[in-house]
């Protein structure tokens, strides 16, 4: 049977279930990496699983997003992650070694390999053939300790590239191309797969700034062959060995296909504020730029760096506009010390931030009051520089160094000719060092937490005869912000549930934690669709640590619901609508949960007398997970089992 | 009449007093700099005074303490001092371009020049031979209206070096070392002068080192004689038309005189909280470091990183010992690279930031939870770093980069042989086109504004028949974080005294306000010392801006007192204090303004009704600057009439 590329890797990959479109499949995953702002919950939430050691071949702990250390919680989390990665085998990458994804394509993404990431960008490493796929803490807490990734099985788009990239367009004009083309929307529930005979004229650091940006589709993820280009990057980078040649059999299906042909293009600026409305960077002639950025996972590369800086080297920036140059990683900025160009892009006025995510996260960087930013970012959603009436248009390296020695957007037909710029410098210095190694055997390290960062509890079992008093009765349209409120504040208390447990319902009934801390089991009743927004963790797992065992509600949203059950917390459905009005605040409930079985009605007795039907929708699976006490004792539980 | 070199300085520069110790004087002021988080109520209220071009020789405008730019309010900052620096004939040295002490010594510090800083590291130019002074923004303001700067005579104290430094120590162990001496309260009202055979051995930015940290010692300023390595110094930075020799008469007459051996000195440290608990670094062998952060306008020098740097390259920075360097500037930063020493920073696991303060005003690089912090920076109460049980070491950058290396400090006695560096490369790379000139005329230029940055009103002279509300009677010891409170929110308004002022009172009545503004005029009452604790001239200014005319108190602290006279502000004193139970909120009181003279009691009629004895304590000039709205119109007036 002849196969694409994405089929290969994923039958290579495959544990569990079948790949029909649609259907949910389990893969093997090879590789994870973690960021800071995420990594300090996966981290907390894979030592809670028991396991001794990841038992992935590769974990990489980056710290790139908060790099600022203001105050005692962000070195803290630092500290925490260094030590965390030496106690169980994971690759320790420091703040200011660079930027998870392009530190991880230089040194240790594989071809053909799984990658799960925490962090929507990780898809990035697709540049170099791997299938790699951004997903929550807990997914990647599951991956390292050797459970299955769980995804449906995707639509395969395939992108056919024709042509070469001709004067200033570049990679990042073939992905802002394609936003235009399909939209924010356009890539949701499918992976784009690139082929035909553009593939071959493309670096693999300009694939890599092609995959990066597939997240901005909504795509599972983008993926390049691997080809002579790979190897040769590999070499470049001292990994040759890992290099295999990878691609779709001739004939293969797919589901959908796109052609691009690149010798088309010209340079392109996704508009404020949303990263699919693109227009050509000539139709912006004129417009006043006050600010630029230059970096992030997008484009960092040295080849990005250095065709800016080509262009900046021996001219001045406009005085009107903030440049903010941040390299993608230390080996970049070695790349470019060693060829002479730091002090020239110093003299361009040029700033020179820490290899970090830096401005691309809004740490640091806002724009001025309604100011024009030109960013090589791949968001621009409003609010998200920091700045909320802030104007951020996306754009390639050269664009925005252009916009930065002019001040404001110009006709490329005006820019003369574009600089060449090789791939990679002729040797490439390795930062192989900088990565702190984890022991063959870490069990003797101590995991360092600082007052802010707490292990995640065990939580019990399900009782069988489960009792709980009505902590509070909500109406309908409950969201997460409700149940865990945001705000930097509150936020800042990611790392410690039993500090951020103290703000549920902070924001709907200040009492509602003392009521809790009253009691020893608590359930939380609620109208229609309990539990809408976001996907955030915390508004489970905090609410279990205060003692909630069950949800009993009209309706719960779908991912909330998941995220009850990864926690320990029953969600009952009533089976008549009415008796919600018998379920009041104060009053004590009591459900013999031997008696639970997937899709049965069960009664709940209220206050000893009358009883309330409820029904679930939990599988045999779920249901065991919460008998457990939720998803972490679930897999400690088959893990001792198996042992 | 021989004279030392401060009286030599003093006496050019002198417009009024005598200078005689602890008199009055008066200096006209060579040059002018501001940084950032002081220099933007400086130039609004320059701009207040109605001058139109700066009347310095030069005046700076620095951005370096917060360069992040986290939301809009920091890169507004920026661009209004970009803008108003045009408009009035300063320099704007942009984000990230150094620190302003380090920029100003490089760029434009003159031997025997006045300088008024708004910075209480100014006397950082005491190194090259000026005298410096680091004062509010309103006095900076002030002096670049051409006005002079005012002063008491200072006791002039004579360092005579001996000697020559040896093996570890540096320029900041003698500094060290005299803080140790002398305790942080051993400098008030003093100058430190240097002299003796030793000053010839050290270095302009060695000699910087230490008078910058003059200011740790409470001092006015400290300065050295200008000298042929003062020449040097100039001449390598392309400056040597500046240079004149200065130093003391012979058999000149000090107050006071210390003597320093330098080759008796040892690599020393600062311990918790204050700057002069000073140990020798072998004291603290053993001792586990888990920061070190090299910069700072105290040790960022070429010759201060080149140390750090011989010492680092080729080895690797111990793995929990987070290891931060910004350097002083990019010229700094230049001659590191163009010797190829970027890249052996970065190898040996350094993080390099952007030239600027960064974490020496808590901008950043906190340490962990109880961290021990080894810094070469100037201070280290307790919490400045931001992490409050930080525990925060001063030192050299060759003890730091020793500490980083080790992981802990040693004993210098097993550091081996000491590096060898050279003051300054053979050839030094110029930043002078980094920084933007005004023109000539900077009348057509537009000041940027942005919504948080207001231009300082003109307040109404004083009226004669002044009637005016109680708006609020307060107890004894009122501090100004009661008038004016601080925190992050508030303080970040400060360019902004319409929304700060909605503050005003706000932690003590929430309503005063509300009753400020249904009042044209009003009045505050207060019992014994009102206004004690900080300096800030937000707690007389914001209370103008609600239309506070007058403060009738039973006493009043000093500082608050003149910053009331200074925005046009009465302060009066009750004759009985019993007549302070007369003066109930909500009553309305009248007086005639003609009558108050200098030290003279007149009366306030209550509700039309009872009269009550007031004094003030003003003198005629003080009088003159209320009766005409504050300080900035007494100037814009006097200024008019010279015209």
């Amino acid at each position: 049977m002849t196969m694409n590329l994405t089929q290969k890797i994923i039958a290579a990959h495959l544990v569990s279930g079948e790949m029909t479109q649609g259907a949910e499949i389990g893969l093997r995953i090879d590789q994870t990496l973690t960021q800071d702002a995420t990594g300090t919950m996966a981290y907390l939430q894979f030592e809670a699983m028991g396991v001794d050691r990841v038992r992935t071949d590769l974990s990489v702990s980056y710290v790139d997003h908060n790099t600022l250390q203001m105050g005692f919680r962000n070195p803290d989390d630092h500290r925490f992650l260094r030590t965390v990665a030496q106690k169980y085998g994971i690759v320790y990458s420091p703040a200011g070694t660079g930027i998870c994804h392009q530190l991880h394509l230089e040194n240790f993404a594989v071809p053909g390999s799984t990658l799960v990431g925490s962090d929507s960008h990780t898809p990035t490493a697709g540049g170099i053939g791997a299938l790699a796929m951004g997903a929550g803490g807990l997914s990647v807490a599951l991956a390292m300790a050797g459970e299955p990734y769980f995804i449906t099985m995707p639509r395969v788009v395939k992108v056919r590239l024709e042509g070469r990239l001709k004067g200033w367009a570049t990679a990042k004009d073939v992905i802002l191309h394609l936003l235009g083309l399909l939209t924010v929307k356009g890539g949701v529930g499918k992976v784009f797969e690139y082929a035909g005979p553009g593939v071959e004229t493309l670096s693999v650091p300009e694939r890599a700034t092609i995959t990066n940006m597939g997240a901005e589709l909504g795509a599972t993820t983008s993926v390049f062959p691997s080809d002579e280009r790979t190897r040769d990057f590999l070499k470049a980078m001292g990994r040759a060995d890992v290099w295999k040649p990878l691609a779709a059999d001739d004939g293969a299906q797919y589901d959908e296909e796109v052609v691009i042909d690149l010798s088309a293009l010209q340079p392109l600026a996704a508009q404020p504020h949303m990263p699919d409305r693109v227009v050509p960077v000539a139709s912006l002639d004129g417009l006043k730029v006050d600010q630029v950025a230059i970096g992030s996972c997008t484009n960092s590369s040295y080849a990005d760096l250095k065709g800016a800086v080509s262009l900046l080297a021996g001219n001045r920036v406009c005085a009107g506009t903030d440049t903010l140059v941040s390299p993608g990683s230390k080996q970049v900025l070695k790349m470019l010390a060693r060829e002479g160009l730091v002090e020239p892009l110093l003299d361009s006025g040029a700033r020179l931030l820490e290899c970090s995510c830096g401005p691309c996260i809004g740490m640091g960087g806002s724009p001025v009051s309604g100011g024009v930013s030109a960013r090589t970012f791949n968001r621009n959603f409003e609010g998200r520089s920091g700045t909320k009436d802030g104007q951020v248009y996306l754009v390639s390296p050269l664009t925005a160094a252009m916009a930065a020695l002019r001040g404001c957007f110009t006709d490329p037909a005006t820019w003369g000719e574009a600089p060449a710029v090789a791939d990679l410098p002729a040797e490439v210095p390795s930062i192989a060092d900088l990565f702190a190694y984890p022991p063959q055997d870490g069990a003797g390290t101590e995991v360092v937490y600082g007052p802010n960062i707490v292990a995640l509890e065990r939580f019990e079992p399900l009782p069988e005869q489960l009792q709980a008093g009505v902590l509070i009765r909500l109406g309908d349209d409950i969201t997460t912000d409700h149940i865990m409120p945001a705000g930097a504040e509150i936020t800042s208390l990611r790392s410690n549930v039993p500090a951020i447990a103290r703000h549920v319902f902070g924001r709907v009934d200040e009492d509602f934690v003392t009521r809790a801390d009253a009691l020893e089991n608590g359930v939380i009743v609620a109208g229609e669709n309990y539990g809408q927004g976001s996907s955030r963790e915390h508004a489970a797992l905090a609410p279990r640590h205060l003692g909630v065992r069950a949800v009993i509600a009209k309706s719960l949203a779908r991912i909330h619901r998941a995220n009850l059950v990864n926690f320990g917390i029953l969600p009952l459905i009533l089976e008549d609508k009415a008796d919600y009005a018998q379920l009041e605040q104060g009053c004590t409930v009591t459900l013999d949960t031997t008696l639970l079985a997937p899709g049965a009605v069960v009664q709940v007795t209220v206050d000893g007398g009358a009883a309330v039907a409820v029904r679930n929708d939990l599988t045999a699976k779920e249901l065991d997970i919460i008998r457990a006490g939720g998803l972490l004792n679930y897999v400690r539980l088959s893990k001792t089992a198996a042992a």
